[in-house]
């Protein structure tokens, strides 16, 4: 795909999101499919669904620090349209995020649905998860973990599974402060490692600081995806405007990307989810 | 879909595209999905699903007079993966269209592909298919049932069927003197029955003037879809910028929505290609 004509907001298709210059405003462009099978069980409630890949495509904007404009919707017919036209209602006006357009076709087998969200920067210029800089501290917002643990069915955290919290006002009260940010749909682990990769750094974390849902399974919560939280760097002498935690600091490129517990992790391999 | 929180530049969900307008620009945003089985045949060439993808939706940016700007891609992995890079470097390349974003995504079965276009107003206000105004004629562009000659395997009409031109510079030359404008994708009758219908008028249309690839099946050839032409109307003192052939004209709402040779249309059914 890098091959292909690029426009040079996609940024090499490195980054979650484009950036698109329009007159004096900035864009920010995303797009997020997700596959029966593949991201959703067959059984799984339709309205679970709609949320989550509303929520998953403004996480990627929140990681932009952008204020979402509206939404695009593919949508395969099947069972359960009216359930999922029913969650998609219920996050799109949570987020007051109106709906733009898009198409409804009929599919067979496994359906795949995609959602492209249009958002404007709030901050110029926009975040990027290259930008993390030696001599700043490394951040988490909120628990990891917790969609782990709603998948396998704990009653406490199925929400934070079926109907994750995008952190759009978490980004937009950073993107004037951070180095860099993205959110953490992979994993910690894995992000963190694309981060440090982007950005020519070491990223060193320490790994009990890191708030998580499930303390005796704390490497499995590293490593889980669908999370949706955002991590993201800050020069030392800024306090974060948001509720986050300190998880390491950011150091000059090493022998490794990612130096966990002081053990340097050479490569991404069984750090998260790799889709 | 339409009780779902809605964008006004959604125009209520009745129109191809959506309209945003941004400071002082305004962008026209597009999203068809095309799945294997309902769009494509399984032993379709993966160069035309590209080509026929992207093509569909600057056919929709072409009915608003818009400048592509790019597009972002939901591609699901499967047989023949290069030469659907092939194909989407082709027609990407050929209309100086960058690729913006996307996603890639492991989907089980037959799978359903995604693109969503932007492209930026070329004139303001952008055409509607709602503007057709009594006493306009109704045109058309290009000629009629190629797309169906060539799904046939007529050698001369392959290509319009496998890779079809999205009239953008036809678009770009209209938006400034039409009534109402939209793409035929659907076949001429259906899409004139919408344009009708939405105008709150009625179009009487000459079906001997259409310019037609097969005249002894002159009633499929007005009923195919997949040709991509123009469909709009002009005030009758304005004459057409592009190529293209009068066909009827715009009267007063009637009995019914379309006028065929005289007969009156009263409902859709059998008009096109409805999906």
């Amino acid at each position: 795909m890098r091959k292909l004509p690029l426009h040079p907001g996609a940024r090499g298709l490195e980054d979650d999101c484009a950036i698109l210059e329009i007159g004096s405003e900035t864009l920010i462009l995303t797009h997020d499919s997700m596959a029966e099978g593949t991201h959703w069980l067959p059984d799984a409630d339709p309205y679970d669904i709609a949320w989550k890949l509303v929520a998953s495509n403004l996480s990627d904007l929140a990681s932009k620090g952008a204020e979402p404009i509206g939404v695009l919707l593919s949508h395969a017919l099947g069972r359960g349209d009216d359930r999922f036209v029913e969650g998609l209602h219920a996050i799109l006006a949570k987020y007051d995020v109106p709906l733009l357009g898009g198409d409804t076709i009929k599919a067979d087998g496994p359906r795949t649905l995609g959602l492209t969200a249009i958002g404007r920067a709030s901050h110029i210029p926009v975040p990027a998860r290259s930008w993390a800089r030696i001599g700043d501290n490394v951040y988490v917002t909120g628990t990891l973990g917790r969609a782990m643990l709603g998948f396998e069915g704990d009653p406490a955290h199925l929400e934070a599974y079926n109907r994750p919290v995008p952190r759009l006002s978490e980004g937009q009260a950073l993107a004037l402060h951070v180095g860099a940010m993205m959110d953490i749909s992979d994993g910690l682990l894995l992000d963190a490692f694309r981060m440090a990769t982007a950005s020519e750094v070491t990223l060193s974390i320490d790994s009990s600081k890191v708030p998580v849902a499930a303390p005796q399974r704390r490497s499995e919560c590293l490593r889980w995806g669908d999370d949706y939280e955002l991590l993201f760097t800050l020069p030392s002498e800024v306090s974060p405007p948001v509720n986050c935690t300190r998880i390491g600091s950011v150091e000059s490129q090493g022998f490794a990307p990612l130096m966990l517990d002081g053990n340097p992790i050479v490569n991404a391999e069984g750090l998260g989810y790799q889709h």
